[in-house]
């Protein structure tokens, strides 16, 4: 995984919670996830990148990461998992994917995004099956509200820019 | 959602599996979901697209169902839902994707796809944020074993065919 395609998505992470939701993530060491080696969340955004090279991320909650972060952005208490909240994740990795693009288009790396797709379900577990790694970047909220951003992208052709749009 | 998408991701669904699996899924009544409608399954590859319109692809078993397929394409029991399997349904994913973009870049849109990202976690239910309609098109295999495949495309554009490749 070209190097250059990791700042971004953690700048993108911080940006948009910082923006949308009025919280300053605590960012921890991003570390490159083995084959075979699932990350877990209770609710994940998935958006699927196309460019220079194909790609996914992932943005991944725990419920009380997520439910933390959606009361803040409403001003009201939410206690479950329920339809406004796949809807803010489906916004959430959208808007996190766009800061993102935005960057490494600025860099001569020009992706282009899919629908997120919101999964939900405790502790389901989340793969990649391509032969790259998936570098995992994983955040705190508050005390210890555990969510984590992955970024997986091909290995081919990833030295070579694009035009930048 | 442009009704031309429809029949290329059912062909390719019977195409690949038969192709792959040796099994002849029996189609059942496709159906638009209701925002808000979440589908269930065990085992999830999603695939994102972009191209005329942006879209997400994801085909999702019963942990039933996909035991079947993969016994079948390995000649082996398997029994759960393991790192192999979770691998052949992001390779299924990924062939279902690319069949039926064969057939739609033969209609004049053209679709790129990401790297398909797979979810395991016992009855966890997928969901899209878009305004446009998902379509669910669901199958069986043998007796009872279900698994459908959902594709969801945005509205906008969708009417204007890109050049084919």
């Amino acid at each position: 995984m070209n190097v250059e395609f990791i700042n971004p998505f953690l700048e993108a992470v911080v940006n948009v919670l910082k923006t949308m939701a009025f919280t300053d993530p605590t960012p921890g060491k991003p570390f490159l996830k083995k084959k075979g080696e699932p990350s877990q969340g209770d609710i994940t955004g998935i958006v699927g990148m196309t460019g220079p090279v194909k790609g996914s991320l992932a943005v991944s909650f725990s419920e009380a990461a997520i439910l933390q972060v959606v009361s803040t952005m409403f001003g009201e208490d939410f206690t479950e998992l329920n339809g406004d909240i796949q809807d803010a994740v489906g916004e959430l990795s959208n808007m996190i994917s766009g800061d993102a693009r935005r960057m490494l288009a600025e860099k001569g790396y020009a992706f282009e995004a899919s629908i997120p797709t919101v999964i939900t379900g405790k502790n389901h577990s989340i793969s990649h099956t391509v032969v790259g790694p998936s570098l995992v970047m994983p955040f705190t909220l508050g005390e210890k509200h555990p969510f984590f951003v992955e970024a997986c992208f091909e290995d081919k052709r990833e030295g070579t820019p694009t035009a930048a749009r």
